[in-house]
């Protein structure tokens, strides 16, 4: 195979994000050969020099004229969420294998469009996947394991939450992220939709329905000409019915002072449980039900060994990698299944389905928390 | 003030802890004279070996007889929901003072009943008060102090949570616990109950209206003639909406694999945020935001100075207390307000408040989660 | 068996605290019945009102009167170091069991002559016991039979520390705990004992070699007549070498800002560790080596399960005790071992080796830290 | 300034972890212009695979060859310790920045050569470093800010500790960095080296004389003919004065079952303490005495806010970064040192005084412990 031709669009934090797992993702795991061809942005003078800073070939301001490129095969989209639809369904078209930030789409209808264009293209031998990228935490990976070989038995109860604080303070400023018009929703489709993807992901199963809230703390905000309405949540709860009657509470905030990425996972099996936080991403706590009652008790599992997964490829044990090496091993799964001719996971229609959800917490908080099915 | 005489009725679970703290308060801290009277319970033989065990004078089979005797201004109930009514009731009607173990009933009228019992007693000076004990752990009046203080400025969001696992095994056997003509709700009214007392007791405000779920994870159990149906909940969640616009939600279990006994409570505010976790009862986790941006995190309160309530009766700082001292510090200000001629909180009335939250709950899970006002 | 008649000589913090631990035993634990009979101190006016606080019949004054008292059978003894001696010895000499506070004296001399004593009562089945409380704590009773057990392997290496901060601050003011005439050391002699003690008890063998270190940082400290200066050490240094030839390292100050009460104690071995801090002294830490690579990881155990030591007669799970059960743990014992006519352990003589253990240190300091066979 | 060549020596693990470092600090930190040149190492083949991998243009076998191209400016050192000298004198006469990996050399007298080669270079303009690579993660570099700015106060006790496991089993096999000759020491020049240098780089003060103590636990292990002799020491333990009367004790062990790579500081200073761990290396622990005393505490400071040493280049508040970025870290700062002019720290001459600290530590380890100056 030759050397696959990367584009990135977008240089803003995704865009650095991406295009540092872009740079070191070759020199740490065995993947097949790729070349750092071109970044994109709006403004050419920034983005020439995040493309030199960051290590790409060239920039670009068109995303439209690098699809016409027969030497890139590979376009990452690392844009706001309302341009995702266009791009990844014109991307697609042009037979470029895509890899789309989360959320997928601001809205389920952009969504749906893409999920078409996706498996059309997948027909054609060009793949696509969606940047859960927390799916490839070595702690979360290996939670999922534990999971599927039954070390937690039948899983009841999960609870899930990722708390940030850069709202908490009334006086931070106004932004698209607070406009439903252009992030479409506010810690929900942010963040809400890690947690949501990760506990199916981590248990291997659906939500089948849900009730939700969702709540705005600080109405309005300053913006460059005086107060501005928000006009999304805040923070938002929910209790998600999966399809093995388990059940999961999910609570999501941007205003929760002190807590600055806390995405934290518990999950209660009758045989184990198990718990997460991305603040100690290296670490995964483990109970085993199974040892002699006395001297059972959650368990630190340093995730640094080279049994775990994605682990092999770093430093010896206890040298602690970084929340970067997400993206690096969410590109290394997804250059290996473009390799083996392998759907990768999470595809456009997992992202939907992650949609679905998110939207019907939106219904529920509409409709007084009442239970909505999916 | 002669010495008081006390009552406490039952030996079990309950009636060891608040004998422990009948036993002991006296020796801590500086309280009216009590004397250790009566221990009352069904089985005489039983009830006679607890009673010397205990540090009780006498024991004694009939409740009633006690609330004749003029020597006995106290009355300490410890036995279960479905008894309360009854002995509360006639122990206020005879004149003593009426300690109840929460919750204050199995039902909002036989609380209603016990509220207008109370208020006829207190307008004769006779008081009476619903063992929440932990608003008595000193990190938990720690809590109140700071939220009250204004050092977390407005609240915005609390996540409560109460988790144990005792019914975590399915083959765990059927007790009158498990049944809800005895128990009148399982975590909920067992777990819960707390939960919802500490986030109003901790922000000093009421709650307005709740969304909740309630889930039986194993609906039948063994019982000595085989399996028996469990018709109380394993498990329950809520979102509750405070007077302020503050948000909390609650999650409780009795089958999370591994918690033992994790009361959790997290109190996010536009200036600061706690944490506290009844495994670690003696810390207090404290995020100051008016410290510089560079030097601000959760700091851990070892809650066991001097300055901290209830601790200067104890030990030098760093020397640990137990859970059983909840009681002894409920005891203790239980005995100052009678002593004062002050009627003690929490009173029957907010004993019922807080039946008439989970009631709300019960009655949201049955509607789907639609949110019901209180 | 008749009942025992107690007495306790020292009201003071450890008068507090035995004070207590008699109370409460023989309300938790299957002990021989005994009686508080009798407080002894010498201002009798605040002798007589802890007496009446703390359960105590009756107070004294003089603790010669009590040894001739025919119904005191257990003398425990609470007072500074340098007067244990004197009372022990005529205690035993007048035939009561005798529990005393650590350390067992100031000097090896007096240690010397109270082991003689012990070991004549013994012959006529007077037994007598040095006050190591914390090797009642459960956690470290755990300790011990993990090791014991062999789920360490070879032990190699340990990491003792005892550290404290009432004496970080300069100005706090002088007292007789802090003139090598009164005290024989500081922090040495204080909290050094307990973890010299805990480390041979744990590991089950003795020290044979030290090297070790002595400072004071604060050389005055402001006294009624102004500064006066300070002959006792803040902080002391040993490394320890074992019978086994495992090594242990032991660090103690009572000027670590910060540290409240932090005894630690990490224990090395070949085939799995344990980590134990007294500030959460319901907690043990176990690593076990013989779980497969990629799960080990450090558990906490919450000590707090039926099968744990001491706790059958305590609360459910997850309830967790105070630091003062250590002493009622250790009243248990020595009562149950009266009862069974079995010396009670740690003996006298057990006492004079740790002291001889930290003479060593002295020595050790004073010759440059060269190592000192014991 | 022309862009800067580069050359790397080694490509094993620090070869790999410097590749890194150099791939990368271009990208995220404003320095000076630098290319990647060449990697050089003994096996050809190796190595021009290793060269493609981590982003070198070329390959080299022969360091010497490297030293003569005019197009290399910078060399970094990351073969093992008896190497140094040789190449690094080499590579100063030659005109070359170097950088090399700590411990300096094997011996202080190869280490006293290198400071003398270092002194007439840098009178040239050509600069030198040694790497101990922790100095430059976030929370050691604010951890001696904060010592710096007073917030500790005096410093009176320091506890430095740095525990692996990979020694633990018996049965891991003999290799080059288990023979004296080879490795010059075992955990005392490997790690202690790291605890030596960070103790004095966060007290911005000297070691004066030292206590220590080394030991060999496993004195033989399997190599290809059987078993062979450990010549080197498994653990290291030292007591340390330091030049303000302050005390440091140091802890080492590569034999520490489930401690992967915990470099462990706790500094207590008399107005403030400080805890740090290298398994959690986002996070400093901070005490501070100023605050009222009921509020007190160690506060987790999690160290990613843009005003953190480091921290503004990378990713927003809570997004960690691993391990691998200390040497990111130091890069950077050598070649901001190398734009400006300024001699880089630390230096040869600071890599030698640590030598002579575990020098000192070796020495006063066979004279059973008798302290020895500096």
């Amino acid at each position: 195979m030759d050397a696959l031709g990367v584009a990135v669009i977008g240089y803003a934090f995704m865009g650095k994000a991406h295009s540092a797992a872009w740079r070191n993702v070759g020199a740490v795991f065995d993947v097949p050969r790729y070349e750092q061809k071109v970044l994109v942005g709006r403004d050419a003078t920034a983005t020439a020099a995040a493309a030199e800073r960051y290590g790409w070939a060239e920039s670009e301001t068109d995303w439209r004229r690098v699809l016409e490129r027969d030497d890139i095969q590979v376009v990452d989209i690392c844009t706001p969420g309302w341009t995702h639809a266009e791009i990844a369904i014109a991307a697609l078209a042009a037979g470029k294998h895509v890899l789309v930030e989360k959320p997928l789409a601001n809205s389920v209808t952009e969504a749906r469009n893409m999920v078409e264009a996706a498996a059309r293209a997948e027909s054609r031998g060009v793949f696509s996947m969606v940047g859960y990228n927390y799916r490839r935490v070595p702690a979360l990976a290996l939670a999922r394991e534990l999971v599927a070989a039954g070390r937690l038995g039948t899983i009841r109860q999960v609870k899930g939450s990722y708390l940030q604080d850069w709202l908490a303070d009334e006086n931070a400023g106004m932004s698209w992220r607070l406009r439903k018009e252009t992030a479409g929703s506010g810690a929900l489709g942010d963040i809400a939709s890690h947690v949501v993807d990760l506990i199916q992901f981590v248990l291997g199963e659906k939500v089948r329905s849900v009730s939700g809230r969702l709540q705005t703390f600080v109405p309005s905000r300053p913006g460059p000409d005086g107060l501005e309405p928000v006009t999304v949540d805040d923070a938002a709860w929910a209790t998600l019915d999966l399809e093995s009657g388990a059940l999961a509470s999910v609570e999501v905030s941007r205003a929760a002072t002190g807590r600055k990425n806390a995405l934290q996972l518990e999950i209660y099996g009758s045989r184990g449980a198990l718990r997460f936080d991305l603040e100690r991403l290296n670490e995964l706590e483990f109970f085993d039900s199974d040892l002699p009652l006395g001297e059972q008790g959650f368990r630190k599992i340093l995730v640094t060994e080279a049994s775990h997964p994605y682990l092999d490829a770093w430093w010896p044990p206890g040298h602690v990698i970084g929340w970067e090496h997400s993206f690096s091993h969410q590109i290394r799964d997804f250059l290996l299944c473009i390799e083996a001719g392998r759907p990768p996971s999470p595809s456009f229609a997992e992202g939907l389905q992650v949609q679905t959800v998110l939207d019907a917490i939106s219904r529920s908080s509409a409709a007084q928390g009442t239970r909505q099915p999916l």
